[in-house]
């Protein structure tokens, strides 16, 4: 620190000082005084302490100037309770998580005896038995090279996690200039900075740059855009894969050090991808010394069909990223499964990984987990997915008789249904067509008729559905007869 | 998309691949196998189980390849239970979380009661009593002016999401180029690649780089090791403040978004600083439009003896980032509170914060937050805090007769003993002898003699205490005595 010599300084003693009195700028805490003073809280309260205080998540606040949110008190099985005394079937698993459907008294009997046992310890410099236990419970399930876990509390962290150990490996493995990370268009992999920075959707990203260099954007497996190009989706999903190589080539081989892929890319609208695209790129992977990371925040868990979808397509993932329905989300939890090599450089002298969370692998979320994993089991929720995949794939594939329906897509619970103005030349929607009938009808119109689901257009405009794996074809049924109702009032609309 | 026609495709049909049988590379589950048997779980078969599958965060490893680790089984009260049988005080809250203290039954029972009533949906386009409720009841403690909240699962994340909504605020406020962050040396924010940015630690962050550009360092508030170059602890704050200022002409004030500081710096050693630093901190943020954002991840729920230490220093925050006891540590939990001007662009039109995260707000964190804040308010933990800290500050200080003991400072129940090799001229140990004292002694020596403490040295040497707002004089002692001894004979040691 230099020498300088601060100037003789003016102020007057001002320890104890407290923040100037004066008027607040905050609004009233209305909800809180009117609980003080007995008041039973009405949905009007819980409105007007939301709109002033609450910033929601990837939400359009301006609405609320004049509307209501949406306020869910209560959740059970398949269905959402909200404020106003509406019930919804959930369509969307709360957000691909509550795969085992809600309100699980034994996940909340597991969570209360956890809390009593070991409330909280971080796993930092030690370990204690949940996270031990459910290392190895979740790795019986796991593609047989994976050995190692490194908790965190959710998706977006594991997506951290991976790159900078990568990042690292690469270092202790005599490989220091392999840093860059390769994705794919309209991936969505998180919102810190790291994972925003491999997050392949441009709008997301533009207002937040500079983000960290260099993370490099390939084609997605979007088949139905791209089918009038390629003979056969398997010709195209190798077409796809080569252009990884392509892209590892630009950047020079000792530059790039992992890709990350979503065996079913979510955002754009579950994309899925001929095995042949896994294969080859697993080649390539090898070939050039590239780490090979799926991101199963969203597939695992069973949403495909098998355990992980890593398993059903025959993809041989270095490292294997979950999160959301590990716990079914009745607690925040993600585990990065990864293969023994990657591990083996910190097993010598002062190496370490510096890097950790607080709240990765809460002892609480851990013993969840755990008895969620015993549902899963006793359930056979992933066989039930597996068994009547096809059946809510052919129940959603009714839907082509709308007009406006273009492509059905996706595999085992989890669904995307792409809309169109022509089937025929699969024209698509303008941005602000898009905008009218996303927001300005879509959501809305099928949350009234009694769906929870998503209405999205961070690629062209889909209607996705991924319901909690407990469900079976009469629910399918019920989720079809709403959303032919809303497509075809849509259709008129437009 | 190019309009490449793919090669022809040599690979025979591929669907339903599964991963190629052969040799799995993975480590046996053994302790899936003992419990399948019915075996009793012992000691032996946990260490074989986390030292084959589980990759602990912050830790090296090397040790445990002829050594056990720390298993930690149970908690309660102020104490931890391991799996040797051994009891020991927690000197650390967990990680500065447990506040009020390990194993409380209420939280258990508002955790259960909450994950049956509504167990989990996204804080996206949505919102649930606990998370509205939650949001009052924090304003309510907190800085007068702050009146938004953004939920996350965690400091880190917090962090993160700070540093966009700076990003994009100026942006829509008119000035776009104001993206720099400004932080402290040696301080500590967070590992996801935005937060480790902003990280003052260098060897953190080095085989990560690059990082997000841009971000910069200034000094931080260490007194004991410049008390020597001026006048007074007011000047030297006046002067570091100033930095802060000259940073920010140096990079152009059009560049620089916000300064991120803890109001007792962690890392380093319980670094506090004179009002007047943060008196003069608050001019020039005022001056330059840069945002001052108070991280207080571990200062805020009591552990400065205020609620909140802004409040304690009078400092006057424009965002204030809080995490870890706002449960107790007994859910993953973060709040990043903010005044009203930040959420005002986002009222109009079209604009939304593109961010969010699945496991923020979790409803079961929140209920179980707005119990703690019960047990806050009914045992008066702050109260207790204000009032034994100066007892605290003199237990310890007693330590000072002992020649190792260089510095004694903190504040409220969050105390750092800085060790030296002579008191008088301050000298500091060398890498390697820190490594042989901490790593090679310390650390194990204090859980030995019964106290979970931490011995770190990302800046000079130290030991920290921070223990559970229910602690009081008696327990103090015990700690000091513990403390004492193992100085005594690390002394012996150098």
């Amino acid at each position: 620190m230099a020498k300088e010599k601060s100037q003789k300084n003016p102020l007057a003693k001002l320890f104890g000082a407290k923040s100037k009195p004066g008027k607040s700028t905050r609004a009233p805490l209305a909800l809180l005084e009117a609980k003080a003073k007995g008041k039973t809280i009405s949905d009007k309260e819980l409105q007007r302490s939301a709109k002033d205080h609450l910033w929601l998540h990837f939400t359009r606040h301006s609405p609320f100037q004049t509307g209501d949110m949406l306020i869910i008190e209560r959740a059970e099985g398949h269905y959402l309770f909200d404020s106003k005394g509406n019930r919804v079937i959930d369509g969307l698993s709360g957000l691909f998580a509550a795969n085992a459907g809600h309100g699980r008294q034994e996940l909340a009997d597991a969570a209360a005896k956890q809390m009593v046992q070991l409330d909280f310890m971080p796993l930092w410099g030690l370990a204690y038995p949940g996270a031990i236990e459910l290392a190895e419970r979740l790795l019986s399930y796991a593609p047989k090279d994976l050995n190692r876990i490194f908790f965190t509390t959710g998706g977006g962290e594991a997506v951290e996690t991976a790159w900078k150990i990568a990042k690292q490996y690469f270092k202790l493995t005599g490989k220091p200039t392999k840093t860059k990370v390769i994705s794919r268009m309209t991936a969505y992999h998180g919102t810190s900075h790291g994972a925003l920075s491999i997050t392949g959707i441009a709008a997301m990203k533009a207002v937040f740059e500079p983000l960290v260099p260099s993370t490099i954007r390939v084609p997605n497996t979007n088949w139905y855009r791209n089918s009038h190009l390629h003979e056969s989706e398997e010709a195209f999903g190798i077409w796809a894969a080569n252009r990884v190589e392509e892209a590892i080539l630009m950047e020079g081989p000792d530059t790039v050090a992992a890709i990350f892929v979503e065996p079913i890319q979510n955002s754009g609208g579950c994309f899925t991808a001929h095995p042949a695209y896994y294969k080859r790129l697993r080649e390539i992977c090898d070939k050039y010394d590239v780490i090979l990371v799926a991101d199963e925040t969203i597939t695992g868990y069973g949403r495909s069909g098998e355990m992980f979808a890593c398993q059903r397509y025959g993809i041989e993932p270095d490292m294997m990223i979950t999160a959301k329905a590990i716990t079914s989300g009745a607690q925040p939890l993600g585990a990065l499964f990864m293969k023994e090599k990657f591990f083996e450089p910190y097993k010598e002298g002062t190496t370490i990984l510096p890097h950790g969370y607080t709240f990765a692998a809460h002892p609480v979320a851990c013993a969840v987990a755990l008895a969620n994993l015993d549902i899963y089991d006793r359930e056979k929720l992933v066989d039930n997915v597996r068994t009547n995949s096809p059946i809510f794939r052919k129940t959603l594939e009714k839907l082509y008789d709308l007009p406006i329906v273009g492509d059905v897509r996706g595999d085992g619970y989890f669904f995307a249904i792409e809309l169109v103005k022509d089937q025929k030349t699969k024209e698509t929607f303008t941005k602000a067509e898009s905008e009218k009938l996303l927001r300005g009808f879509l959501s809305k119109a099928l949350y009234d008729a009694g769906l929870y689901a998503r209405a999205d257009d961070r690629g062209d405009p889909v209607v996705q559905v991924a319901p909690p794996l407990t469900m079976g074809p009469k629910d399918f049924d019920e989720m079809e007869r709403i959303i032919r109702q809303v497509l075809k009032e849509a259709w008129k609309r437009i």
